[in-house]
Order: C-alpha cells, then structure tokens, then sequence
C-alpha cells in the first residue's frame, strides 16, 4: 500500500503542523480569487478551495438527525469495507431470460423506474429495437404501438441484479456476462456491448441494429462463453487495476481494459474448438469496440456495491442511474426506494454535426461506474478521456481530486499513478453531497434525443442536487435517536 | 494539433507579459531554495528550475564556433524535420543473414564497438548463447573459447542498420523486424523479443534460453511473417501514438502497445492459415511478455533517426547506445564516428534478491528511444513506471520537462495527454546539452554483471557528459567559419 499521509493533512494545518510543512507537499488554498485557483489548477497542482457555503437547502436538522443516528458511522464503515473488498469475476454467459427472470413481453431499462408515456426518444426506439429483435413486431410502428397500448411490462436493471449501459434495455432472448463477487457470492448481469453509432442502447432500431443483435445472440455469446468455460473465471478486478494505471476510467474510456481482455479471451477461444471464420469475426469485432469492456465493468461496479446495500442509518449510495427523463440514485439506509429528479442534458462534445439542440437528457446505468469508484471519480487517470468528454487534462485531474470530498474513503485497488497511487474516492456519501454542494462527476455518452438516432456525442453531466436532499430527508426521517 | 502557446511562454516574460500573465498558466520559477522546487514539483506544478552554470568543462570557444558555423541552424532543422517526419511501418520478418549481411561466425552486438577482451559479463554471456544457438560450440566453455581465442567477428548493431536491446547480440539464423520508414523509404530491423528473466539479450545462456530461441525461429518468426504477409504491413507509429496515451513510454513501459499489437495480430494469424495449437502458443508467448513491442518501437525509433544522418554542421544526437563497457554517441554531423565514455552502473529497483552490487554497467541500444523522444523524454506519459525503475510520479513528469531544454522541439504524433497533449522533446542537440549541464534521461533494464544470470532489475541511468563534450569538440573542429 502507498502511504497517503501527504493527503491526509491536505486541507489546513493541523497538529505538527510545522513538521507537516516540512515533511510533506505543501497545498494551496485559494479563497475568492477564481483565476489563481484555476490556474494553478491548469498545471496540475493540488488546489483546495475553501468553501463556506451553509448546507444546501437549509438541511441542518436533517444532517445533524442522521449524523447522531448511532446506526450511522458503523453502517457507513460496513458499507465502505464491503464494496472495497469485491472480488468480481466473469463467470459465464447466460441469456437474459435466465439471469434475470423476464418472458417475451418484459423488458428491463436502464435508470428508476419509467413508463412508455414518460419516455425519451432513445429510450422508446430501443425498446422497439428489442420489440423487432424478440419478433413482436414487423415494424417500428407496430412496436411503436404496442409501447402505446401499455402492453409491455417494463422494471429497472436494477431490480433484478442487472445494469445497462444508456437506454439499458434488456430482453429475454439476449446473452448477458454473469459477473459473480467471489468476497460476498452475489452476481450482477449486464448485456454485450455492441459498439458505437447505430446501436439499440443508443435508441438505434434499424435494420443493421437487428441483424447485430442477432449475430451477437448466435455467434458472440456462445464464443464467449466457450471463451470463459475454458478459463473457468476471468478476474475483472484485476483487468480493471490494469487498465486504470492505462490511461482508462472504465466508463468512456475502456480502451486498454478492452485490449487487455481480447488478450485474455484469445488463447481459450482458440482452444475451444470455435471455427476459425466466426473466431475471426469475433475478434475483429472485439478490437472495432473500445468500449466492449464497459459491458464488463459496470456489473463488476454493480456487484461490488450490492453488499453494501440494506444497511440501516448508512448514507452511502448503492446506485446511481437515468432512464432519459430522470436521474434517479439509491442509498443503502433507504432500501430499494429510489430518488429522483428530472435529468440533465449533458454538455461535451458532439459526432459530426450533431450539437446540443440534438441530445437527450442523461440516460443509463453506467453512473455505476463512478458509484464504485472509477468514471468520473478515476478521471485523473485517463487525461487523454478530454479528447472525447470536453475539456483540458487538468479538469481530469480535478474531478478526481474534489470528489475525496463526497466519498468516505480511498480504493485499495483502483490507483491513480498520477496522483502517486492515491486510491480512487469510493462510497459516496449522500450527507457530505449536501454538507459541500459538491456533487458526483460523472461523465457520459449522450444520446439523440430522436427516436433511432443513435449517439450524438460525449460529454460531462450534473446529477440534480435534489436527488440527493430528498435522500438525506428520507434517511433523517428514518433515523434513530442516541 | 494542440496550441502550445501556454509553453512557448514558459519561461520568464517577454513581450505583452502582462496579456500573457492573464491568458497563460504561469510558470513558477525557484532559484536555489531546492525545497521549494521538489515540493511544488511533488504536486506536479510546472517548475523552471534557472541555472546559471556555465557552460560545462569552459567549452564556450566551441560553443561558439558551432553556433557561427552558417550550416548549422538549417542542418538542425532539417535533421528535426526527418526525424518527425518518419512513418514506420512493420513490413515483414526477415533472418539476419539476409537483413544484415551476417555470416556463420559473425555477430551484432549492441553500442559502441567492442572486442571479446573488454566485453562485460551479459555481453559475453549473450556471445556464448549466440555461439551455441548456431551450433558453432556445444558447451559455454567452447564457445567462450572461440571469443578468447579472438575468433568472432564482432560489430554494432548500428552498423547494419540494427538496433539490440540489452546486449543486442544478433546471429545470422535469428529471425528480425523489418521496420521501413515509408517517409524516407530506409529500412531498420531488431530480433524478437525474447521475454524477460533468463534471456540471451541479459546474458543468460542455459538450456531454455536456447530451445525458446529455436521456437522462435521455428514457430514465432514464421507465425508473424504470416501475419505481418496477410496484413501488408503495420502503422508502428499508430501504436506508438496510441500506447502513449496509456501510460507506456516505450522503453520498460511497453505494456498498452504489446496489447495493441496483438489486438492487431491475431486477426491475419487466425486468417494465415497456422495450426491453431501454434497459434495458442504464440499469442501466449507474446501475451506473456510486456514488452514485446519494444522490439518494434527501437528499430521505428532507429528508422526515424537514419534519416537525420550525415548532415553537416548539425549537432543533433542520431544515436545512443550501450555495449555493456561504454556509453557512445553519434551526431548527425560527425557520421559514424562515435563518442564514448565509460558507461555508468544504473541506479533503481532490484528483483528478487538482488542488489546494487549485481548490476552491470548500462547496456543496450534501448537508448535509440530516448533519442527518438520516447523513453526517459516520454516519461511523463507514463507515471506508473516508478513501480518498475524507482522513484515518484511526479518524478516522470520532470524527467519529460526537464529535456525540452535539451531537445530542438517537440514531436507532433507522440503527444502526453496529461501535459494537455504537449508533444514529447525529441531532436537532442549536444551543444545544449553541454550548455545547460542537462544530460538526457534514461530509464532502462538492468543485467546482472556475471555472464548467465539475466536481468536484475531496472532503473535510471545519468549518460555521461564526456560523450557530449567530446562530440561538441569534433563539431567545433568540423565547423566553417561564418
């Protein structure tokens, strides 16, 4: 383990405060004056702007009530220990009607809970996409027609161990990784990735989206389940450690984590007997999407984090996630009670002509990425991630640096080499969100807000600060007296 | 391309200093409070250090000679312009015999010339794995034998148009990289890599050193001149380009480009037609090895830096490089003269139970890296090497900014995502190297000093001055009057 004690006496002086000078790096504190903060900033030194804002909302009460919850301090530390200790591991392939318990006519979405009438533009095309896919439907019209009827049942990944990427749309005919925490034998699922533009999880619902998925179902689950058979397990931690000293955040940038598992999967596939034509295929198919990873990465998250959960009096936050209408987040003291708030268009950078008019509001799963400590919460380790969300390499850094703020403790395994291996802010904490002002960073894919488009750009989003004073209300109210 | 403005005004103020003071970040500069400048430096604030040495060893007629010599500034530039120029492209796989004109009986070895007399242990070492690779003795004894008895006819790698890491000995059956700068249309060529631990390029010539170098002649040459023949050829510079923003600098970082390029080679190998149980070997063997790709990166870096060969007047460095005995140079205006110092005992980490007592003086000509502005000047790309050569992040980044007073500017492709994509130096000119007292960095493996033992570590090495004084001397003395 790296020695932190430089952060730890970060903010002001406090007890040997002379050695502490001596000793370590100095920090610079910066009141007021935005154009010195920001500029120290650019060049990569650690800045802590002092903030004397009042609580947010006038919360005092509520704050104090959870803090004197004698529940409190020891749900949060269990909360934190159990997510840090996941051991998450590939361990097979299983169709969605298997993992998670849907028939033909269900469908799971990414975020809180939504109807057909509240949805978004990509959000609705996906389902229709999964509508063609399943064969409920010759046409987009048709299936347009029954979201109308309300003949679908829709529920959240999240209520039955599941997480998809943007609209998250799962049904039952489509293979998912099982992704099994090995400290704690729970197992979350997540769909394979598909790759960029046209794509269902992106509302894309052509033709091409179609016969993708199909493919996907006959040739890419079963490589890849012959793929991790052989292997037995695949250790995702371990790639996920690899990949963030890669350059990569694990949310937009799964660039090295990808690599990294073709070469894991390369010499079982070759073992196991596949045709040499689809193996080809699937390969060349892994190594065009950089983002194959993250299908990986955030049932990892997930499955890390569903421990934590159920802890009466804990403020940490088990899921954060949109559905392309609302930001909706979880805490662990509240159960499977949802907060939301309507979503945030995000502000990045955008394909081709595409621009902001064109985005949807903030959609998917993925924010459970920087729930457990990577996303926007490791952006200091993917500087080049500017590229893609907007932005200069030193606001990277920064992201990763406010959010020690909000989190109760440091990853022991997810290390930013640019920050000496400081560990990755993990648990969010929903009270120090209302205490600082200072919301998650979370950064995102955005979606065309047109039914069928596809991805229109990458960018950053703010979660609604009302999401998390609704949960700190709720924890109040459910707090015990010392 | 990135605007650089923000470090072409690094230094001190200039004109509109007052606009600049206001646009740009500024820059701290320290002058003799050492602490100062490592605290701020450990934050990763940019320092400029002021240095008011004097030109080292009063070399300042030289100096001055150079600078008035009329040839000199376009000659630079031309050299600057070539090396950056350069688009290196894997093309094939070729034996020595036919690469580099060698005969039974005659080998390659890295740095400056050498005789079996003043050769190190791993240099002798890795002579005596040639010898029994070739069959030309059946025991370490004979073949030592034969290079006391002055029987081998030894020369540089870099006189064939070669480049070899660590003892970089090379023997007519080894299979090479064929590397052509499809810029200039010259081509460079290295062996492959042979893994680390017991391995000839360390010196080590036991029983497996010699069977895996038949395989890879048997079964890994062909398999990738298969591949390499499907694809046509390969971009190694897109590789390069890419591996530096995941955090490899090119030298012992080479993890995220060994992973690119199997990404790259496994789609032509399923394609070629190999039997799929070579297959899994050799995807296993190159997965096993991190730095597999350094193997291309030096003979790319060599191709790019030929081309700035031979320009009179110019005093850029076109080639550094170790034979185990003495560190030599070459400029662009000396031709192939070269310049040696005795070469220094590298200082950093040590594997297993070895020490600083074990270690060989630097070796390899891994050093062409470095002068191809990769390695210790691309250190800042990759801060998680501290966990393999030694020493602090924030040191990486030093390295990387204290050699742009060195270079004559900065590459356009390999660019350092968190210096907000500033491209690395690259054109070392030894006339301000000898100015400034600032010798290049270099980060490198480490061999054990006793024929046979492989390599013991890794860490940083201080070239020594000597060779640039001496080639700063030549240049003087080669230098028209204005």
């Amino acid at each position: 383990m790296t020695d932190h004690a430089a952060h730890d006496h970060a903010v002001g002086l406090q007890d040997g405060a002379m050695a502490s000078l001596l000793d370590g790096p100095p920090t610079l504190v910066t009141a007021g004056v935005e154009l010195f903060e920001s500029t120290l900033r650019d060049q990569g030194a650690e800045v802590v702007s002092v903030d004397w804002r009042p609580p947010v909302d006038g919360l005092s009460d509520e704050l104090t009530r959870i803090a004197a919850d004698p529940r409190t301090q020891t749900a949060n530390a269990t909360a934190l220990e159990r997510i840090v200790a996941a051991e998450p591991r590939w361990v097979g392939i299983t169709t969605a009607g298997d993992a998670v318990g849907i028939e033909r006519g269900q469908f799971l979405h990414a975020g809180p809970p939504i109807t057909w009438e509240r949805a978004s533009g990509p959000m609705r095309g996906a389902l229709i996409a999964a509508m063609l896919y399943e064969g409920m439907a010759d046409t987009p019209e048709q299936a347009a027609a029954i979201g109308e009827a309300g003949e679908l049942e829709l529920a959240p990944c999240h209520s039955r161990g599941a997480v998809g990427p943007m609209a998250g749309v799962v049904s039952p005919s489509m293979p998912m990784f099982a992704i099994r925490n090995e400290a704690f034998g729970n197992t979350a699922y997540c769909t394979l990735n598909e790759g960029l533009g046209k794509v269902l999880r992106y509302g894309a619902y052509g033709r091409e989206v179609i016969d993708r998925l199909r493919w996907m179902q006959k040739v890419l689950g079963p490589a890849m389940d012959a793929a991790v058979s052989q292997l037995g397990s695949l250790d995702v931690r371990a790639i996920i450690v690899q990949a963030m000293q890669m350059g990569d955040e694990l949310h937009n940038r799964n660039r090295a984590a990808s690599a990294l598992l073709v070469r894991e999967v390369v010499p079982p596939l070759l073992e196991a007997g596949i045709a040499s034509s689809h193996l080809a295929d699937v390969v060349r198919f892994i190594n065009g999407n950089e983002h194959f990873f993250l299908n990986l990465g955030m049932p990892a998250a997930k499955s890390a984090l569903d421990p934590a959960r159920d802890l009466p009096g804990s403020s940490v936050v088990v899921a954060m996630a949109r559905n392309g209408t609302d930001f909706g987040i979880q805490t662990s003291g509240t159960g499977d009670r949802w907060f939301t708030a309507p979503a945030s268009v995000p502000d990045g950078l955008f394909l081709g002509d595409y621009g902001p008019e064109d985005a949807n509001p903030d959609i998917g799963d993925s924010t459970i990425t920087e729930t457990g400590g990577m996303g926007g919460f490791a952006m200091a380790a993917a500087p080049a991630i500017v590229r893609f969300v907007g932005g200069q390499a030193a606001d990277a850094l920064h992201a990763t640096r406010s959010m020690y703020a909000i989190a109760l403790g440091e990853h022991p395994h997810f290390q930013i080499p640019i920050l000496e291996f400081r560990g990755t802010p993990v648990g969010i904490d929903v009270t120090r969100i209302v205490r600082t002002g200072i919301v998650p960073a979370v950064n995102t894919g955005i979606a065309g807000k047109v039914p069928g488009t596809g991805q229109v750009g990458a960018g950053l989003v703010t979660p609604p600060m009302e999401v998390f004073t609704a949960a700190v209300r709720a924890l109040a109210e459910a707090a015990e007296s010392p």
